[in-house]
């Protein structure tokens, strides 16, 4: 597998120097431990807001790095969890005063890191929530994970979370919007090629050319079944029945659907599964009132789709159209 | 080539249908002719700018219909250029009163057909100027092309002109800032995998495991030469030499910084050669004072990058910083 990197060690390292380049006027880069922090943090009285994880998944989590959304990020190594010193460090650089939230995606190490230093932090006098996203209906258990992973909704709780934090919001408000954003959204994914961790070199599975795999992780774990290939429609048929009756979601309610790009697939063809996703949502009584189509939680290479569906109240409808200014998603400012 | 689609005659249409369902607050779209245009089009007294291609390149052109930028975008076949009613239909459509600028890629189908479009247009009594973006320092004359190819500098010619268009600037002010997004304008791509045409269904080219492709084309054209991969610093060094030595670019300069992806190329990877890029830039006496990094002007799946490098004046800047609302492109709204 062909990678623009320079080598395996250095290419977190190297993507985040990218990005102090490239954004210095929305965060800075802390270096050993990594974190990516909002440029004006601790931001005083405000919740602050951090999530991390393995890197390969971007723009998530330092892309969303900025007001309105996440104070800081900390990227581990590809698809490793960061350490705890990481989060710990990154705690404590967005205190404000007003306590801190921990957005964390269910996978075995991420979840034990993060409670680490959640303690170290508590230790030190800060107020620490945290909030485990376990949206993937695809499978129960897998590599890596205990229950459901979590995946898509983790992109839609940053973006609601930071907003109510930017609001005012204390730390049980902020907390009870990002478990409401995890208990109301469901998400499942497929793949058509494998990714590729940089320091291993070669695919992560093998995926014949005429078959696909659905209800595969983000970091190219097994999920449901393989088959032969089928078309955009029936993919999303195949993604859209298990989220909508997982809820279940019901006729009348008002969602958000975010139909995602695993990182090799272009956007034409995540149009094309909108299309057909809309349309079952629209046919199954569900009014889609916001959306998100696009690259935004990745699994490297990887080409394939996953879908999210997050039922919305008025208070979500909100948080989500309120200003944003991070490297991937900005609007109203 | 395994494909998220249902059949490759669909594929534009469906995309189409996708981009209705997911951005109507934006955008609508007229089929048959093919084309997708600002909601509040016409708008009155304002400078209509149109530009469009074949389909592949997502989000060019079509993510970036809507306020600050096009007025609307003919989307042709996969690599196929839009037809002249298509162009003609959506010059009509944007007519404010106030003239229609067309941004025409440099391809020979893309050129003869807008040409023949601007004609009928200014028959039926429409002031239309037409600029070619031929930015691409790789090749003179290649396959779908005389002279140079368009490529990176249309996404920023096309935001450009829109802002100056919705300052309220004339037919022949819109025009030039479009031509000096050209004439300072540089670009060059490269390319890890090829892309597969939905309904060719194989590879466009062979690239062997071990090679790279430096100078490819949007649509896999040929580049300037096939070589052993060789590191990200290094690529970016070939990609980087010839675009700053051909303006040529001097210390001192402001430019503006594009590093885009293929469509297939992971977003941290995008970021490691943005650093590169930023250093070089900087070690020869250029100040970067603006950047996009991510995949705005694609090739389908293909794996690769491309840099596009943009001097920059006030007047550009101000431009360049007003606020834009597309599905690709937003900001300061």
């Amino acid at each position: 597998m062909k990678k623009l990197i320079n080598s395996p060690e250095n290419v977190v390292r190297e993507a985040l120097e990218g990005i102090v380049y490239a954004h210095s006027d929305l965060v800075r880069v802390h270096y050993d431990p990594n974190y990516i922090v909002r440029a004006d943090a601790p931001v005083q009285n405000k919740v602050g807001v951090i999530s991390g994880g393995g890197s390969g998944h971007e723009p998530m989590h330092g892309g969303f790095v900025g007001m309105g959304m996440l104070d800081a990020a900390c990227p581990g190594a590809v698809f490793t969890s960061p350490t705890p010193d990481q989060m710990l460090e990154a705690t404590k650089a967005v205190n404000g005063g007003k306590g801190v939230l921990h957005i964390v995606k269910n996978y075995t190490g991420d979840v034990l890191n993060f409670e680490m230093a959640a303690d170290l932090a508590r230790a030190e006098g800060i107020d620490v929530e945290a909030v485990v996203i376990d949206d993937d209906v695809a499978v129960k258990d897998s590599l890596y994970t205990a229950g459901r992973r979590g995946v898509g909704a983790t992109v839609l709780a940053e973006k609601l979370t930071g907003a109510a934090a930017e609001a005012g919001r204390s730390l049980a408000e902020v907390t009870d919007i990002c478990k409401k954003a995890n208990g109301w959204g469901r998400s499942m994914g497929m793949a058509l090629t494998s990714c590729a961790v940089p320091h291993v070199g070669k695919p992560t599975f093998d995926l014949p050319e005429d078959q696909m795999e659905i209800g595969i992780g983000i970091h190219g774990e097994p999920g449901r079944v393989r088959m032969d290939l089928k078309s955009a429609d029936e993919i999303t048929e195949m993604l859209m029945d298990p989220i909508i009756t997982d809820l279940p979601y019901k006729a009348g309610d008002e969602v958000l659907l975010f139909v995602n790009g695993m990182g090799g697939t272009p956007l034409i063809e995540l149009y094309v599964v909108y299309r057909k996703a809309y349309e079952i949502a629209t046919k199954s009584g569900l009014k889609v009132v916001r959306n998100l189509v696009g690259s935004y939680i990745t699994s490297l290479e990887m080409a394939g789709t996953s879908i999210t569906m997050l039922k919305m109240d008025e208070d979500m409808l909100k948080l989500w159209d309120a200003p944003v200014k991070t490297a991937a998603l900005r609007w109203g400012v």
